[in-house]
């Protein structure tokens, strides 16, 4: 299959059927590609529409033929519950689960958690999630709810509708990758929001005996991250990592 | 197999065979987890020793009986190559590789890197190697070389004694995660220094095609790390997620 170029344009340069070029891009497409009358192309318009697109006889106009199907979001939602880190690392978990496609995510007080962030941190989470949505493509931009105590989260996201994990440094516990791997396939799943991944990664520290046990109460299955000591803020991307490859490998059972 | 209780212990404490147990420790082990008499909980002294050890009838005493081997190691060597990000991305890159089980790290001077670090630089990133592999409970401290242009750099990591992958969003490569699955068994590879698992991601703005194909003739496999766009500091963390679980995974073929 031959590999369309893209071209980023502005949604105001699009008249279906008619797409104006800008000098540059027309540069760019026939003298950088070395593009031709009749060469096609997908244009996007950075708010998650893409077009498949064919260069006039007059270079620097194009058509555009048909809307394509832009998949960027994962096939069923992944809910994040999240200790919250101390100082601002909050800004960079919110950031890259959003990379990584996350449906909501849900700041968690546990135990050990010495942030009781303001509605202003929650406010600078949602700005920061809906960048990140759109410098990543995302079709939907991530949820941020209020924080929950970790008793009032697992009473409102348990194992019922989700395949629910607790991630676990200590312990011997197996590893995520693997217990994703005998999960049920995605396509035997009721959609969202009848299902989901729900995943709990948590604070400095770890979470606390108690926390554990009742998240296994609530139907959680703990696992593990690997054999490394991550920080609060790395664990949940490494977890949204490896959920969103099970999730899109067609080597999934 | 049962699995026994961790308790971090300070290095002072330890006087082999004799190991003297806080006030706190006594609570823990013989209160909170009920151990008694002759039981038996792994000592860590946060340096990266383990030791067996076990209660005394004088329960606020313990001996230790050996020490365990620890591995928080992947089972081969992962060199990341990484185009050096704008800003101090390069900072998170370097904590967060070595969180994650990397062996060396490679800054990259590719065609649309904007950054020439200073030496000062270097030294920063070497700190915060050392840095992170202590907080993470590393036995080896990754190697951080010197910037390498993307040609120097394919001269001498390469593919033929070593699994190598090149991260590429546009294109319809295969996912990492998937490929991975199909590669040899770890065991069946020589070890380190004789073999190892190279890792390019790119910067801001992708590879340019110049440097895919040169990556290409030097056996490099492009791969792809999913459907979203992920930043330059976000897709060499994804990378290594993805190559420690898949290594650490019993389900390897």
């Amino acid at each position: 299959m031959v590999q369309l170029q893209r071209l980023a344009i502005a949604p105001s340069q699009l008249l279906p059927p008619h797409l104006s070029l800008t000098p540059e891009q027309h540069h760019y497409l026939c003298r950088v590609l070395r593009l031709g009358a009749g060469d096609r192309f997908i244009a996007m318009d950075g708010q998650g529409h893409w077009w498949l697109a064919e260069l006039g006889a007059d270079t620097s106009q194009a058509q555009v033929l048909e809307q394509l199907p832009v998949q960027h979001e994962l096939p069923i939602a992944v809910v994040l519950l999240v200790a919250m880190p101390k100082g601002n690392g909050m800004d960079d978990i919110v950031r890259q689960a959003t990379e990584l496609g996350v449906a909501a995510i849900v700041p968690i007080l546990s135990d050990r958690t010495l942030l009781q962030p303001s509605p202003q941190k929650l406010d600078r989470w949602r700005r920061i999630a809906q960048e990140a949505a759109e410098q990543s493509e995302r079709q939907m931009i991530p949820e941020l709810f209020e924080p929950h105590p970790w008793s009032q989260a697992l009473a409102r996201w348990h194992q019922s509708n989700a395949d629910a994990y607790l991630c676990e440094a200590r312990g011997n516990y197996l590893p995520l990758l693997e217990v994703l791997q005998f999960r049920r396939h995605p396509a035997q799943l009721p959609t969202w929001p009848d299902s989901a991944i729900v995943i709990a990664t948590g604070p400095e520290g770890g979470w606390t005996e108690a926390e554990i046990g009742a998240a296994i109460a609530a139907g959680y299955t703990p696992v593990s991250l690997g054999r490394r000591v991550l920080r609060a803020v790395t664990a949940p991307l490494v977890a949204l990592a490896l959920i969103a490859a099970s999730l899109e490998s067609s080597c999934a059972p």
